[in-house]
């Protein structure tokens, strides 16, 4: 390892009986490896260890003697069992100090959210001598602090607020400070349709052609994403790599991606529906809502989004979707016939642009000869008519609940790029 | 730490890459913490390094310096950045000596599979000096260790045959030889309605009152997990522990344990709707197909569960649910006399026991003063009547939901359990 690699080296250590017993898993961890690895950060290793004083020191003190950079999640709140502040203040000989703008901050908290005082949350508001407080936006805190040649970083286990206050301070904090000639652009490729595999051979020889280029795959059920770090010295080299490689990738993987970086699937879909002045109504059996759930996660989603119904049963189909008798009767309610009745239903009723629909066989039960498990059909209907489509999906119950609303999802997103699939419709 | 426990202690080191750049889950750490626990072990520390001599050095030696049980896993594989197997020689001064019947199996392997035969697969077959063979069925092979007072374990890192040699191999024959007395049982408990803090407040005396007990709290928002964990010399001594304690919490945290372990609250709700032969209607607004997407998420809800309808506008509350215009006029979609309206819509025309509604402002756009965001009306209906209440959630439009969908999801476990509030009903 060079001197440059080392100055961008972090050590994560998460503290926490709960990842130790195997009751979770380490999302902290890999969500810090995985930004800090896009930010062209090398991470030396992940420690974790429980709520333990002498495994607290013994990591600690190892990772500032080894890595410029340290990441220390969790252990930070008020209950008797998060002890991370008071083991550094004894590892670190550095008594802990009120800070009164954070004394102050938490009782705006409590109070905001009707929460009573106490005792314990007035502890939250004592950190070591001269540490530094990381609370970009004021809710939940965290510190830094200097020790040895090591900038160590400690920040709630709580994952939203531990995310936030990566992006939003530590990383940008410690690109600040590498001391490192490099700049980087990141962006990332949100991909659905094609394994990992093909993926990364459609454009793994680009990694070996531009050396200063880093190109990370991430399976992320059902979607893959694909980061691209591209490193140079001045922000217009940066720039322009970056514009090459992106132009690249997209030759290569096509309408397989979907979005980028904050985007999702939903969004995306969001977004098209809006410009184009279109609304969506969806009919959902074995996803069971959601698919609506998805929709309706994004902001001002009401401007195009009308309503959904969640048909889990054959009265529902035919009471609220209009599906004939003997549709049911003839092909059952997991048939393509059925799809294409509910989607035409439901935008029949809704007076949408589109009609969305799935029906299908989650599992674990429920599966035949003819029709096993992970058996799905999607449907959707627009006012030149309709049309489905079998699919035959693997895994889980959640597994096919996910990958039957995306592929309903990216239906919607293919249809409006007029996909010739769609050319019906 | 008595040397009782001490004797238990594991250490856990995975080796690759992929869980430095966060590209994959650590599920062979979390499964084996799982499985370790749960067999009465303490898991000291998990700590990952990549692929990289010196950190596996500086990896091993601590951790057989501090605890008598070491499990390694990955690196093991024929892919030149597979180095464990080469670094272990190098640490522990054990030159690598072929293992004839080794190499013999792996021959046979690649024969049975079609696959052909390379230099690189000839190299899995030496292993240090003075280590054992792993490998009940014969396929990936592991090996073991004794190194100073630490028995070390080697297991490949594909998870299907990590799990398989730990679950076969390391945890019998590591149970045979800590010459423990202790013995421990574990038991989660799912609290909602109560703040981690107030449920801290609650038990965290049991724990100091016996010392043969150990209590976790994992806040899972918008639920808190307690974990008891009770050790004990006998089987006998453990159970007996575990029912005095948990009779103990019960009193405690009363009606705010909706559940244990395996159990979520859409799998209890479910029970409970299954074991009366009730069956359930739900109208969502703000949370847009959340709750059908939970309650769908248990195996078999279509047994109780009707139908969902996500009405995102007015005309289909109207229409689907036959909300009164005069209602939504006169009060606004986001009040209660529109949850109970809806209710009732729901419940009527799907013809169930019950049916349950939610209609507020998930944000971050929609509030006003008088109705900010986080307002949120839920509502109940039955056979005698319906009802509804006015809540005021925090946090951002995704949490909005997921606490919406848990308090109206807590409602019908509530009517169910005889909750005074639900006596109309």
């Amino acid at each position: 390892m060079n001197t440059a690699e080392k100055r961008t080296q972090f050590e994560v250590i998460t503290i926490g009986n709960e990842i130790l017993s195997g009751a979770v898993s380490n999302l902290n961890a890999r969500y810090a490896c995985k930004r800090l690895s896009a930010a062209g950060f090398r991470i030396r290793g992940i420690v974790s260890v429980g709520d333990v004083f002498e495994d607290i020191r013994d990591a600690l003190l190892r990772a500032v003697d080894n890595s410029p950079f340290v990441l220390v999640t969790g252990g930070l709140g008020p209950t008797p069992d998060d002890i991370t502040t008071r083991s550094v203040a004894e590892i670190f000989g550095r008594p802990l100090r009120l800070d009164a703008h954070l004394l102050e901050s938490i009782r705006e908290h409590l109070e905001r959210r009707n929460l009573p005082w106490s005792k314990d949350f007035e502890r939250l508001a004592y950190l070591p001598e001269r540490s530094g407080r990381i609370d970009p936006a004021g809710d939940m805190c965290g510190y830094m602090l200097q020790e040895r040649d090591a900038t160590v970083f400690f920040l709630p286990g709580v994952p939203e607020e531990m995310n936030r206050l990566l992006d939003e301070f530590v990383i940008p904090y410690a690109l600040r400070n590498t001391g490192a000639p490099c700049r980087l652009a990141v962006r990332l490729y949100k991909v659905f349709g094609i394994h990992e595999q093909a993926v990364a051979e459609a454009i793994r020889d680009l990694e070996h052609s531009y050396s200063d280029a880093f190109i990370g795959y991430y399976p992320q059920y059902p979607e893959v994403h694909v980061s691209l770090t591209v490193f140079g010295e001045t922000r217009e080299e940066v720039d322009s790599r970056l514009e090459t490689l992106d132009r690249l990738i997209r030759d290569r993987l096509g309408h397989r991606v979907f979005g980028n970086d904050q985007q999702t699937l939903e969004s995306v879909v969001g977004d098209l529906l809006r410009s184009r002045k279109a609304s969506l109504a969806v009919a959902e059996s074995c996803t069971g809502g959601l698919i609506g759930h998805r929709i309706t996660s994004v902001p001002g989603s009401s401007d195009y989004f009308e309503r959904g119904v969640i048909a889990y049963s054959n009265r529902t189909k035919m009471d609220l979707l209009g599906v004939d008798p003997a549709v049911l009767e003839a092909h059952g309610a997991v048939s393509a016939e059925c799809a294409e009745a509910m989607a035409v239903g439901v935008r029949t009723s809704a007076g949408t642009t589109f009609g969305l629909s799935c029906t299908g066989i989650a599992g674990p039960g429920g599966g035949s000869e003819e029709k096993p498990v992970g058996t799905v059909h999607i449907g959707l209907a627009s006012e030149k008519g309709a049309t489905s489509k079998k699919y035959q999906f693997f895994g889980t119950r959640e597994q096919v609940k996910i990958i039957t609303s995306e592929t309903a999802l990216h239906w919607i997103w293919r249809a409006m790029n007029h996909d010739p699939f769609f050319h019906r419709l």
